[in-house]
């Protein structure tokens, strides 16, 4: 159903000094804005009097108006409801269409230039071929309906009934400071952050957190290393900043340093996901975190550590943060609450290298001032009132059942065909497939049973040295996953 | 104070295999985190039982633990309200900088390159000395209390009580679809813009909407034209995004086009406030509206419609858009929820030319994906449920008020000395000095005053052809007015 605003004065221009008496200024100023189609079918009206009121005339002009408008079938009235644009326009109306080509500028179309820059990343999103379902086996989707509304809620009124003043206007471009203070004790305890409330930057999610420090960081055709497989959310936003991706291999200590020092000694910075790989879900090893530091160090290069669902892990406790071990401030970390709380909230954060914090708040002042206040001062109240460690622990409980199931499910429906990688944290996992097997005509196939199955492959930049199936479970329900993976096996048969 | 996240675990190693007895992995664990300070004082820790559970061990070895802190001092217990990191730490724990400098890894600190691109804005943001107080006279400052709170608090509880799922899950780069259905048809009937839902992305304010337009329509060093004097977060943006700033003169009809035309024909872009100037307060007149689109359309440049205000008119009905009669579809008309709502909503909107849509759909994505949903989902129904048009009238009337104190306050107070320009329109009015007077140490002195006056020749970007002070009014209390244009006039004695 279509909503319109109600009560919003169109655009009449009303002139007392016009020859035209006013009630026939109003009735054309209406009909024009339906014909035009600023007006549209159902749209309601203003009353009477209000429009008298705003635009400072008598209401006898405007009844008249009305009255005729109503008459040639341009408005209708609704008792008790009412004046509304007309559902369907009187004959003699002309379309709108032929009124908008006769009133057109003269002279042929201009040329349409745009940046060579946002043409790297093309033209709209186009939906991928294994999109195939919602929640089995969607990445990145967490278990939304487990978010508690009820206190979320109630935290927002809290702030939004009998809001201070510095809730309502201008903010400071890091973000709100209890906010910053609670984040980073949460950080410091949790993640073996060394960090203080003012090197905490509050933005939109992890985008944008990368977006921000290409802009600081980066200069155009400045070379990166990201993962290879890696998270194609990242490359796309250093991609549009202009940067160079040098994909670096990853195997089972995570990012192979040597390998990237020698395809690519002097990289300006690395795009890493020390805690948890994406897509592999391994763990920097620590040595590997070691050496990445010491060449960091050495050649003046800047970490983005995007520790992303470092929350969720079901075999050990969380491992430290890169950052914690960083001597020289050369990583900047980056964190979300789009996987652990819910992604519409668009509520991320990160930590800056504190020499750092004043270009950063520059650059973020001219992109977009600063972030929403209302989420990040009842956000606050979650973490300090202890919400969100009970919701962090109801979920690791929740994932970890989910995770349990879709690794029998996949191991009783498709024995040796698969090996499973990164079970032992995180959202999702890894269906490694033999060197026989395609993963992209496999996950168009799941598509059509129904099953949303994104191939290992499309997380590559050069050829893909592994097949596989990224398979999400945080947000499909246990009970629903062994039907979900026989549905899987039949993708695999038709094969 | 200080708010830390509760119940919060922290990086702990437990290892069944290590010869050390759990109780002391879990002391020697806190005590390193406190001395560290991962943990500070005053923070609270877990429950045992808790605890226990995450790590999955027993309770003994956790209660020999924490005993043992307690009795040196590491962890303070208050009786009913649980255990707590120490205000005071024991003598012996060593300094956090001494540890720290221990542990550095070895090497000189390495080089720290920026990008080139965000040092033209500098660092960090300096106060200006005419900061000198808020409220009077403050521009862009919105009457944020007179916002009607209790009906916005009612709209956010019922989309966030019980939210449905695509209120919480990932959303439309475009933004919220029902939130555009309603922006589209009001922006068709009080602003007269031509223009679908599916042309409509929901941003954060201005400054998003113009670097996502930079990002798409500019390259490195794409020539601008920008209004002068002008709007000085405009000119930051498009600066920042490599963009070459062409100053084109203002005069009484708003933007010289010829002047305009004259100094850069080939300007790939230009940036307007044509409803009402910013900050000097014109309309830009019908000839020059249509000369402007003329010349966009035979040279192929793009036209950034500024609409910041234009809700707020007090000697006449509210002027069209100039989208309106753009037959070319040249215009990228921006609007914002900051000045007529309240700035820390962070909601504006762009209406972009069909043809762009996809482009900008893709950009929009890498950047930060998506707006969140819920403002939208209760500004929807702000809007359709007329709140909207409510608030709009109050505020009309309200700041009709205010101008008015202001500019009889200011004629009573200084007379001849000023020329009051802009007043029919907004939220604030430029008061012109004479020639021989410069607007800069009068800013300066009347921040001594604790009054706020931008001087107008800050808005310039080459010498200034006018001088005087940009008066805000929006976030002054009538009642409070003349007094500060005493202490304004003091500024104009010591002169």
């Amino acid at each position: 159903m279509k909503k319109a605003p109600t009560g919003i004065l169109p655009i009449l221009s009303v002139d007392r000094r016009s020859p035209l008496p006013l009630y026939r200024q109003i009735y054309e100023g209406y009909r024009e804005a339906i014909v035009d189609r600023r007006l549209r079918a159902g749209e309601r009206l203003p009353s009477t009097r209000s429009l008298a009121t705003e635009l400072g005339i008598s209401r006898i002009p405007i009844l008249g108006a009305f009255e005729q408008l109503l008459a040639e079938g341009y408005f209708e009235s609704r008792v008790g409801a009412g004046t509304f644009v007309a559902h369907s326009l009187p004959d003699e109306a002309p379309l709108p269409d032929a009124r908008s080509t006769s009133r057109s500028t003269a002279g042929r179309p201009g040329r349409r230039v745009l940046s060579e820059a946002s043409a790297v990343l093309g033209d709209g999103i186009t939906p991928e071929p294994w999109h195939g379902g919602w929640g089995a086996f969607r990445v990145s989707q967490p278990a939304v309906d487990h978010f508690p509304f009820q206190v979320w809620s109630a935290l927002l009124a809290r702030h939004s009934r009998n809001p201070t003043r510095s809730l309502l206007t201008y903010g400071d471009p890091m973000g709100h400071r209890p906010f910053r203070e609670a984040l980073a004790a949460y950080l410091r305890t949790s993640r073996a952050v060394r960090c203080e409330a003012e090197q905490i930057m509050v933005v939109s999610g992890s985008q944008q957190a990368l977006e921000l420090s290409a802009r600081v960081l980066l200069d155009s055709r400045s070379p990166v290393w990201v993962e290879e497989p890696g998270y194609a959310g990242a490359k796309d936003v250093l991609t549009l900043a202009g940067a160079r991706m040098v994909p670096v291999p990853v195997d089972d200590e995570g990012l192979d340093v040597s390998a990237g020092i020698e395809r690519c000694p002097n990289a300006r910075a690395v795009y890493v996901t020390p805690s948890h790989q994406y897509p592999l879900g391994g763990t920097l090893s620590a040595s590997r975190r070691l050496q990445l530091l010491d060449w960091a160090q050495r050649s003046g290069a800047w970490i983005l550590e995007d520790d992303y669902d470092s929350e969720y892990r079901y075999e050990s406790l969380p491992v430290s943060a890169l950052q914690g071990l960083d001597r020289d401030s050369r990583v900047i970390y980056i964190g979300t609450f789009s996987k652990v709380l819910f992604p519409a909230l668009r509520i991320g954060y990160m930590v800056l290298p504190a020499d750092l914090v004043p270009r950063f708040v520059r650059v973020r002042d001219a992109m977009d001032i600063f972030p929403p206040t209302l989420f990040q001062a009842a956000l606050t109240d979650f973490l300090t009132e202890g919400h969100f460690a009970r919701h962090l622990r109801k979920m690791r409980q929740l994932y970890r059942e989910r995770r349990t199931t879709l690794v029998e499910s996949l191991s009783k429906e498709l024995g040796d065909t698969v090996r499973v990688l990164g079970a032992q944290a995180g959202m999702h996992l890894v269906a490694e497939l033999p060197k026989r097997l395609r993963d992209r005509p496999l996950s168009e196939r799941a598509a059509k049973e129904g099953i949303w199955a994104m191939p290992l492959s499309a997380c590559y930049l050069e050829e893909a040295s592994r097949q596989g199936l990224v398979l999400g479970y945080g947000g499909t329900e246990a009970a629903r996953i062994p039907e979900a993976v026989r549905r899987l096996r039949k993708a695999f048969r038709t094969g």
